[in-house]
């Protein structure tokens, strides 16, 4: 599995980032069982040989396209991380980034999801994931032990500090939400008191 | 004639039930795209024709199968349902109900989230389907009324009181989220608090 890095793109990493785009693409218009290798590869304009430099086969394919979007979101999400801050703020900040990321990313968001509810989610390495994530994970922790967060198993923290956002900023199932900076202002308000003590 | 009527009533009832799982099935597992009417009568055990006696076309029994989902939800969620309860008492039952329905039905509630991100979602008339949903929009104005609840708009409070329900009884998303009263009843407290005033 190759990770590129947007910065120090050369000719590879932009077959790299074509196929990522077309992955997403194919998958999110016909779904994984019809998202042929060869298919993909017409749709990033490269050759199917190509796709075999970089990975294994197809499920290596999606596995690393689920990956890189991770990767991504967690860069974005942590872009401003100071944990030096009081809890609240650090967890809002990562808040309104997680915001502008989902509603600006709403096709990546939308392979996560099937990704997430296909077979291929079992090929991942859950561990790897998280790691991303570890900061705010450590947050979480810190929170807990100086009894500023409610003392609940992560997951349901997460469902109900940073889950919501997937609804809120998705305007085909949240018509009556508008994107404002108020709004999520607000609707931070609701996160926090859900996971505060 | 009333036995002959019933009779036949339970067979059309049979290929319609028939229809609505193969639907269910046949996207879930290949995608909108690539589930034709011919796949989805084959899986079902019906001829093609027979989809058409009940359904225009693809989209018709796409957005039936997707209303069906959302009315056998509603009433699930509904089905203890007594306005004379506090605020709070209701909106728990609905909690409890609405995890017993998702952990039960994963498959539909995949469904749902895929075509509410799919073109298909434009052709639903949502206030159809938001009226299956009505008494508990009722209870949470009465709540915002009674300054019981937050004032803010109904997608935000349902977003917190209800979404996070979609990933903690989802045991591929939640690895850690044992499925049990104790564990229910704890997460109802986070969406009451991110709820109430």
């Amino acid at each position: 599995m190759i990770i590129y890095f947007r910065a120090m793109r050369t000719k590879d990493d932009e077959k790299e980032a074509a196929l990522f785009e077309a992955t997403v693409k194919m998958v999110n218009e016909i779904g994984f069982a019809s998202s042929s290798v060869s298919k993909i590869a017409k749709e990033a304009g490269v050759s199917p040989a190509t796709i075999y430099v970089y990975h294994k086969n197809k499920e290596d394919l999606l596995v690393s396209t689920y990956i890189q979007i991770k990767v991504n979101m967690s860069e974005f999400l942590l872009r401003d991380f100071n944990d030096r801050l009081p809890i609240r703020d650090i967890l809002k900040n990562v808040w309104v980034n997680m915001f502008e990321y989902i509603a600006n990313n709403l096709e990546y968001h939308q392979f996560v999801e099937q990704f997430s509810n296909s077979p291929y989610s079992s090929l991942v390495n859950k561990q790897e994931v998280e790691q991303y994530f570890e900061p705010i994970a450590r947050v979480l922790q810190t929170g807990i032990e100086q009894k500023i967060l409610k003392n609940v198993n992560f997951d349901v923290l997460l469902a109900f500090m940073y889950f919501p956002i997937t609804v809120l900023a998705n305007p085909s199932i949240c018509h009556n939400f508008e994107l404002n900076k108020e709004n999520i202002e607000t609707a931070f308000t609701l996160a926090w008191d859900a996971v505060k003590l």
